[in-house]
């Protein structure tokens, strides 16, 4: 690509697109250093501090916390959420019609009971300002603890030792446990101590850093400011003798729930006093000590939330007792005990070693790691697109977690993929609804939303996303293929299946004058930057699948079980001619394809499009979307993520090797990656078709997406599709690993220059282990029975009995170099495809 | 159309489609008798007050009241509006993008100064619960006054005679003149006349009656509601001895500045007293007369409005004092005569007359008066969609007033056509930088402004619309093409053309692989019912004329004037290939046609689109925009308003016969007429054709869309296109007038109920009277030289020397009933197109 041949030196402003450059420049190693188990940083600095808020935060799916220092001050959000926890508002659009979305929904920033503040000589520690002797603080990945460890030295030169340790329970969802150890060393001093439960929503406290970035106000994938006040105070309570303070609150509009409380644990053999003070907005235990050089103070603060839709927050603060009672009496060590051996099984499942690339296996766990803080008990809520860690995308669910976070779950812990899946089950009246008002039966999903509402504003790249339907079908499906659950099948998946097929029937239609195809019009597929297309090629290739897949479904059922099926046909009102009408408009689904180029267009026109002159953009004018309207990326052949390229990944087995080829080379060159979406999924074909380095550097850039915030919007939370692709980039990218039509396959392309990869997978209630090499693969049951897979065509039966090895003879096709640009390609007539930069 | 055979009686809540029933239907004449020269209401009543309101209004294009009874309280909406005095606020989009619109423009309701409160023995006249013995109000298109005569019965038994006018003063723009009498008959009684200017910003006095048709908050066809204080008083004086009083405003967030002044002339031979009291938001005069029988109290008031950009209000009140001052000078006779004069003038050269249809004749002057109200004093700024009666729309400017309001002035009153046209050259740097900011070359004119800046909050719908830069070329063209104003072209036109051409030029493209067409993509054509397409035929095809014209426009002026064209080469900073390349654009011009079909599609791919089946549409479904999501609409054949019809009107000269009808006869059955831009063009094209009965229907649905509220929204404003539209069904129906290609051509096709149809038009600075009648039409030169014009292919020559009388052999093609449902047509390969209902 021209731009990054010219300028190799604004390539790290890019983001994840192929001009990535070498892994070396991703992070600062004096700052964070390479750790195959932990993120560490060893350096403080306040710059990034979004970023870094957002790689050191914690959560357990349910309540997240960012990685905001305990002494507060300087931050660019403090934020702790709880999955599902919104405020309601009325959207106002600036020009209303019929069937927009109304109701707006926002994760809340909740009460912040990280805070705990250290004053030595009635001195503040603001780690800005302070005199550092030593800093560390680091998340290993197999404990979920966060920790610092701090030498001050105070103005008064008094030095200080500091450790603080963090932690989100994973097994207990509703608790937090942090420690705070003070010891003087050299010169005794007063040192207080002040723990808090602070509710900081109206900018009380708050020093809020701007990100610059990014363009005021125009930014879509922020979260909505509520400028009014969000948290109505209900209760608060303080019980200094049990060092317990509550908190309990109510949302303005949703009305939910939130009690919030805190025990303390303090010990020292300095003298010291304690008092307690609780009001609406602020719950706080101030601790005054005599310090005595090498007496260690020490606190213990056991945190825990409970949210509702409803119950008052009186209960909600019961049960915050009853958590924190339960933790007291069972001990801290047990809490780490029980999240270490969590975390245990989570990576004996889910950890995939690249051999001997420390720094690609330290990012690789703290990827893996996000997707564990993000789903690990998310339970009856989705997972949202920044997991627990921020305020993006207003804390909404949307197609990402289906498509990818769903596979990782469904192949290494099923019954996580089984509750997020649950959890669209109980949104299916709203998606009902939502059809209707819609003019279409079934349901159809909202596109983003907390609630089950739609709450897309904007929905020529929202509610036009019809596909979500077929994305949540293709996740189901493939849940239930790869667990063999059929127990959740009958009881709510095929509810699930039948509705989302019943709108995809309604919704497209016949045209008789073009050979009786059925097309679907006026949709928008996953690249944003075409929107409301006729016959969207991502769209009609997963909404066949979902109406096959379901018509198969219900005739599986019909076989399986007499009670269950009549029960099913009964509330779902199956009509007998519909599994035909499914089967007929799957069979006619139009698939546009164009002969010519031998390409499939990304939809029926979209060929007819100009081509966006890529190369020649500038790269302070990306992303595309907040240089130029809409209407002028919507008049390009310009992508912001990967699409008919994600559909031929995600339906390979409908596609030829050419095909697949063919639409890479054409739609790479003008894919922009400007949304991070994007290069999992090229990077996954990129090594099918055989452009390996090119698969490796996508690869890199998502891997370092976060870490390296190579989209300058790591403050806003983990980009969790990202991070849940990285693991499909490793299993379904370089291993080749597919399941579909029944099988098991394996068509392994393992970078040169890695000698081997290892990961589990669990296939139908059997773990195997897959070790990967240069020249076999090696395959084992660890866990469970025996598994028939294929390696390139040939048959393996793999059992617990040992290793089976199959030799690989090389590691798939290889391409040198990366697709050429569009703009000088002759079409069959000739002519040559030209290229411009709009506006230039 | 099945659903009008079906069901008649529901026809009338309709609108203007072609199911409208026959003209005495319309209007209830005990209420509203027929007078050809007056609106006359001799039944009060509270229904329609919204209606009532806006068909009473008066204006001068500058000063517009709304007709309100002086006594106040009961009102749809107290309305009193300057031409372009509006205030600006931030267009919060519920989600945003770069480009979106940015400066919300809403035309204000100015201080009301219409209010004339009067008691008797202490109590109020209040019209909906008064005891009226006798009641009238007209409004005289010869005088322009609006005047009421009412018999009141008060509650203590005595008659009591009140007569009232109000005048907004043609000749004088600033200018607004009332008179109040008041008579007791019987008994003596203590009177009080309370004369105001009252900002209602606030709600005060304000006793809404909410327009329950419509429902609440999704119509965007209303105007922003602003919620905070909008005007901040800057200084407020009395003058008791001169009975003046004045009012001085700045808006708080556009700066704009109002002043108001109203004298007070009082007279009677009763005893009185008078008081003023003058404060922020009122100025009150208040006579109290001990009224004896017969003695007559009459009180005269002028008002005088001023406006600007900044001046101080102070400023602006000096303005209005010398106003007032001259009207006192002259004397309130004066005015009224200058009104008359002027109003003669306007008539002599705009009439139309319809021989023998009164009801007809008396809707069509209040059409035609509409039109003087909205243009005649609007110098220094646009046409509004409402003109000065209402705040729908918010007061802006759209390409309405150029392509179907400027006809009519072109053809009348070229010098207010020349007005309008200069009113867009002076936005031309504002369409600069909005070309810019959409990545373009040129000037591209907003979708809908007051102040020159894009104030369309829904970009499918507005600015998508980038036909309006056509359109505003067109109205341009036409303009110097009747009138032979080379002085404007050279001096101001020919910018707006080269601009706009360079925009075209810019924004389409050239496709080699589909034979070398130029194409534009992702534009929104005046059909709202389809948006973001590629292609679209009107756009397209008026392109062309705008390329084709700019090009033509430069060659013609370089050939005619050495230092003017040398000055404009250098202000524009022409360049000699552009000429060519915009020629090059024109000539290869993608103009979509169908072969099967025969037909000209609405845009390349409209015909792929399932067929919305409108006859079986309920009616509680109308329109289609407060009923259906945009997705929904977008995806079917169904028309908001006419697009491939009105482009085959415009530019007629290129397409043939078969064509139009085949055009008419495909979109006829799917056009709702949701918009009343719709029925006109409708109306010309299926006279044309030789749709002769539906055209009338078309024709007369268009005539009363306002008088009848056919859209259930003439509260909001008169529609102004529509107004204007009426003048064209008339002249470029029914008269088959075109001025095409240098030519001047009738058509003839008078309905056959009426005898003949007379108007006048200016051609090239000749007046010339056209009667036409059912075997003959007879031409005269009424004031200039000769004019030659062609009717049906004869050359004829016509002069001052007397009519010149051409015979015809009747009336143009006739086609019986109207054109079939699509539905059930046969495409070329035998297969049949149907129909739906959008979940139904």
């Amino acid at each position: 690509m021209p731009d990054v041949q010219s300028k190799p030196e604004d390539a790290d402003k890019k983001g994840p697109s192929h001009e990535a450059p070498p892994i070396t420049d991703f992070l600062d190693r004096t700052r964070f250093p390479v750790d195959p188990w932990r993120l560490v940083e060893q350096q403080f600095s306040d710059e990034n501090l979004g970023t870094t808020e957002t790689v050191f935060a914690l959560g357990n799916g349910y309540l997240g916390m960012r990685g905001n220092v305990e002494e507060g001050r300087d931050s660019h959000s403090h934020g702790t959420f709880l999955n599902g926890f919104h405020e309601t508002w009325p959207i106002q659009h600036a020009e209303e019609a019929y069937g927009f979305a109304r109701v707006g929904q926002t994760i809340v920033n909740a009460p912040d009971a990280k805070v705990i503040r250290l004053y030595v000589d009635d001195e503040p520690l603001l780690l800005p300002v302070a005199d550092l002797l030593d800093y560390e603080r680091a998340i290993d990945f197999r404990t979920g603890v966060h920790h610092r460890d701090i030498l001050w030295r105070t103005p008064a030169g008094k030095r200080v030792h500091l450790r603080t340790t963090r932690m989100v329970s994973l097994t207990q969802r509703h608790l937090a446990v942090m420690t705070f150890e003070v010891t003087m060393l050299d010169d005794s001093a007063p040192v207080a101590i002040s723990s808090q439960i602070l509710n900081r929503q109206d900018g009380e406290d708050e020093y809020h850093v701007p990100d610059k970035a990014m363009g005021e106000g125009v930014d879509p994938r922020k979260a909505e400011r509520l400028i009014r006040r969000v948290l109505q105070p209900v209760l608060h309570r303080g019980d200094k003798e049990r060092g317990r303070v509550e908190l309990g609150y109510r949302c303005t509009d949703s009305g939910m729930t939130l009690g919030v409380a805190a025990d303390h644990q303090f010990s020292t053999d300095n003298q010291y006093t304690c008092d307690v003070d609780v009001s609406e907005d602020l719950a706080k235990i101030v601790y005054r000590i005599d310090a005595e050089p090498g007496q260690t103070v020490r606190l213990t603060k056991l945190v825990s939330y409970h949210t509702s839709r409803g119950v008052p927050p009186r209960e909600l603060l019961d049960r915050c007792r009853r958590t924190l009672d339960r933790a007291a009496s069972e001990g801290v060590e047990k809490v780490e005990a029980d999240q270490r051996e969590w975390l245990d099984d989570f990576w004996h499942r889910s950890d995939v070693v690249v051999e001997g690339e420390d720094k690609i296996q330290q990012a690789l766990r703290w990827n893996l790691f996000q997707v564990a803080q993000a789903s690990a008990r998310a339970e009856g809520s989705g997972i949202p697109a920044k997991g627990v860690t921020g305020s993006g995308y207003g804390g909404h669910y949307f197609w990402d977690a289906e498509i990818y976070v769903l596979p990782f779950l469904t192949y290494t812990r099923p019954q996580a993929a089984r509750a997020a899946l649950r959890f669209r089950y109980t949104l299916l009246d709203a998606a009902r609804r939502r059809a209707a008002e819609l003019a279409q039966k079934g349901a159809l999903f909202p596109w983003r939303t907390i609630n089950g509402e739609e709450a897309s504003a904007y929905y020529a790249a929202g509610t036009a996303q019809y596909h979500i339907n077929a994305d949540i079908a293709y996740a189901l499906a493939q849940y239930v293929a790869a667990s063999g659950d059929l127990d959740f099948l009958v009881r709510e998946g095929i509810d699930v299946l039948v509705e989302t097929a019943r709108m995809w029937a309604d919704l497209g239609f016949w045209r008789e004058d073009n050979g009786g195809d059925f097309h679907i019009h006026g949709v928008t597929g996953p690249d944003e930057y075409t929107t409301v297309v006729n016959d969207n090629l991502f769209t009609n290739v997963m909404a066949r699948f979902n109406l096959r897949r379901a018509a198969e479904a219900v005739r599986e059922l019909r076989e399986l079980d007499g009670p269950q099926y009549d029960a099913l046909v009964e509330r779902l009102e199956l009509q007998d001619d519909e599994i035909g009408e499914w089967e007929r408009a799957a069979e006619g689904m139009s698939i546009p394809y164009d002969e010519h180029l031998g390409v499939h267009p990304q939809d029926l026109h979209f060929l007819e499009r100009e081509v966006w002159d890529l190369g020649n953009t500038p790269l302070e004018q990306r992303p595309l979307l907040l240089h130029y309207h809409p209407l002028v990326i919507y008049r390009f052949q310009v992508l912001k993520q990967a699409d008919v390229v994600l559909a031929l990944l995600l339906q390979g087995e409908l596609f030829t090797d050419e095909q697949k080829r063919a639409a890479f080379e054409y739609y790479d060159p003008i894919t922009t990656g400007d949304s991070t979406l994007s290069a999992v999924a090229q990077s996954i074909m990129a090594a099918e078709v055989g452009y390996d380095d090119l698969a490796l550097r996508y690869f890199l850039s998502s891997l370092f997406v976060d870490l390296a915030d190579l989209h300058q919007n790591a403050a806003d939370g983990v980009h969790v599709a990202s991070t849940g692709g990285v693991w499909g980039a490793l299993v379904f990218g370089f291993a080749g690993f597919r399941d579909q039509s029944g099988r098991f396959t394996f068509d392994p392309r393992l970078p040169e220059q890695w000698p081997s990869l290892t990961f589990r997978l669990m296939l139908r209630g059997n773990r195997v282990r897959v070790t990967l090499g240069q020249d076999q693969i090696e395959l084992v049951v660890e866990e469970g029975e025996e598994v028939t897979l294929d390696v390139r065509g040939e048959s393996v039966t793999v059992t617990t009995g040992g290793p089976t090895t199959v030799h690989l003879k090389g590691q798939g096709p290889h391409l040198d170099g990366e697709p050429a640009p569009i703009a000088g390609r002759q079409r069959a007539d000739g002519s040559v495809i030209e290229a411009i930069v709009p506006g230039a």
